[in-house]
């Protein structure tokens, strides 16, 4: 076993001098309400607005009682162009159609939805078809991968939370050129039903789920494409279940190494490329589980090789925070020049 | 701690000489699907019909295949007249409506809704306004208490679930006297989720129920006036719980006892109420739990007796087979005259 | 229903002057671990030590990693005499016998047993032999009803998380003198698995509990002995549950009230009791779920009240937090002087 | 999608002339329960013994109360030697040792443990260190692939919950050449806690379980020895993982196909292998779930196929059933030549 050396401890430092207006659009979802909860309490940003469509204006959220005093409101275009950064948490088209006029209007855009994730046009067509506009100053916010082009970004497309726990795990690896060319790369990942969203239907019915699990989306689920733009030459199988928990996701993936990659080669990989991650936690053979990284924005990695080459990588998240909100605030935190901690830790 | 004497095991006996001819009627609910697994492997009975409405006609049930090799049909109530019996799993208003037709008909309905399970008119009015016709031969189908007027009745109201787990446990108390006259009874009852039925909603969204737990229905459910029904002279209060597990009632139920009574005295009080029920089983002060009678017909009830005289029950069903489809086909089997066990052991 | 006024949302405001040095024996539990969480970011303390018994010192904790940097050391009643406040996590028996010479030697002791918890030496016999010596400066860290005690406390007996959640719903009532006298007050609790600790069990076994409800401590509980404690006059029916999820105990109350109380009755004396109490949320009618307190140091408390005075209050708290190290840390705060939320909200 | 033609629903015929004497050692684990349940009913057999270790024959078994009216004894070898059929349900090591001796008595045994299931030598002693003896006439459990060998046997190893769900899903596959030769295997498997067993520990205690998932046994599961020696020719990853409900398995299966293969040539394979089945049913591209398992003797396995020559293989079952108990009571009956699917219908 390998010794993991990591940044350690300690609190978070700066705010900004002037705090950054920001609203929240589709405050009412699940990704929505995380979002209240973060910004309400980040010492950079004033929360200005929380809107939300007609239907579920009206929405109480009693958890967010007294932690935050504000109001969900109508969506209002208009008004969104008074912020300085907008996250929205809407459903795909929604997203593509409001966030180009918001960059045209100044506005920086956090978007949580798919539509500006995947930057070939003939991938983009086929999964996200309503996407008809792209902003200039679009970056992908895999925050610790892409700090450089987060800093002046105008339009940040938040990974999904599939390809935020895979592509920690991979992407390393990949640039350091340790996956046997051509090989094989299996994605089995598992997924609390809150990645499904806020709206019931009977695949996330609770009798429907609790005491059972099944795998859906074979050959055709959207975040399959967003691992497989991450991830050049290498032909990705990508597999999401569905577990009956609540919030979590854990990516098991399966790799080819190069003849001669051990368990300390891959740590050694790891830390240099999260020296400075601190929301990334490599675990080395002690294998993460969910519970770890729950209610946090941490990602834990940990992997195990064995003598034919064979490389396990599980990495864990939780896919409200790290796979949505929390990195989306991650972002901003960037994208405003503050420790990347604030409102997280 | 007391002895308690019940009758032993050994296989069910008989099956009647000719079978009878049964449909099940919102055959794609869970209590619809309990009914077939059950029925079709019942040895007394053909199951001629599996009724649904149009929408879910065409719904598949993939955990039946090939322990039941029949279709789902949409609903003809011209069919069901070619039958003996009818099992109703529909909502109240479907089954107020068409139980009086069929049973006009010559057809025997056993009934799991709640539309004729109120004997007074005032409080059917209020709870079941659509109840409007009232069939000669109605029974109440809580079996244990009811099995001479089941054997010919024509229409069964099969019992709630919360009534069905409350009321085996209090009816032979208060037929012995042993409640405090005048005193109240609190019955704090927990459900698994699958008694909300299969139609999706927020409330019984898996995101919404893991985890969490609620009280619902305060002073206003209808098993409470069917519990209050079966407990003259007692002021009842009921609440119900949901909790996150799939299948199962846990009810407790405070009382207050007459001066004197010993836990000794309701073990004799209740092995007298039970000496011939197969499906209640006595536990005693090993108070009962709901995974001692999940995917069972069983009842369960435990008890302890503080020195003031303070009782406190504990009752437990599966809600979907006692409570439900189980404690139907119960009915059906006294009505049909075979052991009471036929298919459910 | 009623409107209710209270304390709106505003961030925490005040630190103290020196950070106290604080030090957390039994830091491997469920609540040790909740301590370490909340104590290594709380602006007014430094952690000095986190300690526990030699079997589990060297225990991973991975959930913290980089959250807080330090190691578990086996327990060092010297080294403790150099902190100012001790947080005990201990066994009753254990924190019976280390409490009392901390005391001695000038230490502030928060005590999250049940050692020190019952005022009557009898009860106090029966329930927590162990306990041999009370010393000077006891308070109950009751924390919304017990502050001008805290203050100057030494050593601080946090309530148990029964009587928690069942003492806050129940002593304004109490002590506004709207429960009818002498009459019968029946607390029905149910709890998350954590309530029952770290230790392994065949009760506390996944599959044990996964799927099942269980009443347990009929008549035997000390926290009903707790809950009595709170409220003299009344006798109180204790009976608690175990329901499948991890945080958080929902007590449902039911009270017998004194003609013509209403529901907004309760909603005034609750206002007045908790007008400055920034953890207890008041929801009325619309009762409160685990699901808004969990992960939180809440207590959200609602009821309802028929014509007949029937009562019936529900309470909710996060068992790890507001029922144990929330509540231990809330107490810390009101013995420095800070604002109650520090490292809370 | 392709049309699967399976036998078809009807109840189970024959039983023998006379009944087996069968005895179940390991009764109060909850495989050795799920053997009681099924045996006490069984046509075929009287159940003659049920036995236990000292320190576990005392236990109470709640749920089988008036199912099953026998007591459970202290094990005792001289007894076993006077039935026809032992069932062991008991650790590997016991098993390696009492197994042959029964053989050798005459006994036929039905063995729950992995003792006996790795045939080559070297494996065996790799996994099985405490399996010195062989006993001649020792067929491997997996019933639908060998059922001729399990028909005079006198020492059957049944399969382990894994190997069972995942080969077969496999075997079929690879004697029809359709695995691309040299193709690397990767079984990701996913299984509920009472795979764990009942003896309670830190890794399946309810709260530490709950809300989580972990890939555990990585590299040095016995169980991948046992599904490698299934599928020669090719290399087998295989990562279990532990999932937080309590029944069920769910095998997610990663092959490269011989070029041209399609879901129609799996579907035309599988029907040939599985035409005389009956508990194994072919659910095509509509991928199975646990709840379509749950307790059943059922193994349902769906499939997909890329263009690319990916296939995927989800294969269910009930761990404690087709994975273990249900599947030894299958071969019971194949060794006594009544219907396979008496007692488990």
């Amino acid at each position: 076993m390998h010794t993991v050396t990591q940044p350690g401890s300690s609190a978070p430092r700066s705010a900004a001098a002037t705090p950054a207006r920001v609203a929240v659009v589709g405050a009412t979802g699940y990704t929505g309400q995380e979002l209240l909860r973060i910004l309400s309490r980040h010492p950079s940003v004033t929360l200005r607005a929380a809107m939300s469509s007609g239907a579920t204006a009206s929405r109480k959220l009693p958890a967010l009682n007294r932690l935050w005093g504000g109001e969900i409101t109508p969506l209002s275009p208009e008004a969104l162009r008074e912020v300085d950064v907008v996250f929205l948490a809407l459903p795909d088209a929604a997203a593509a159609s409001l966030a180009p006029d918001l960059v045209a209007a100044g506005v920086r855009v956090i978007d949580l939805s798919g539509a500006f994730r995947l930057k070939n046009a003939d991938e983009r067509a086929r999964w996200y078809p309503e996407t008809r506009r792209i902003p200039h100053g679009l970056a992908y916010g895999l925050t610790e991968l892409e700090r450089v082009a987060l800093t002046g970004a105008r339009l940040v497309a938040n990974p999904g939370c599939y390809p935020t726990a895979t592509l920690l795990a991979l992407v390393p690896l990949a640039a350091a050129g340790l996956l046997l060319p051509e090989s094989d790369v299996v994605v089995d990942a598992k997924s609390g039903v809150s990645g499904a969203g806020k709206t019931p239907s009977e695949r996330t019915h609770f009798s429907e789920c609790h005491g059972s699990l099944s795998a859906y989306g074979v050959f055709g689920h959207r975040h399959g494409a967003e691992i497989q733009q991450g991830l050049a030459g290498h032909q990705v199988t990508f597999v999401p279940h569905l577990v009956p928990l609540h919030r979590g996701i854990l990516a098991t993936v399966y790799v080819r190494l190069a003849p001669g990659t051990s368990e300390e080669t891959l740590a050694e990989v790891y830390q240099q490329a999260y020296a400075d991650a601190l929301f990334v936690r490599l675990v080395g053979a002690a294998l993460p589980e969910i519970k770890h990284v729950a209610y946090t924005n941490f990602c834990d990695i940990g992997w195990r090789v064995d003598a034919s080459g064979r490389g396990i990588i599980v990495s864990v998240i939780d896919n409200l925070l790290k796979g949505a909100s929390g990195q989306a605030v991650q972002n901003l935190n960037v994208m405003l020049g503050v420790d990347e901690r604030t409102g997280l830790w």
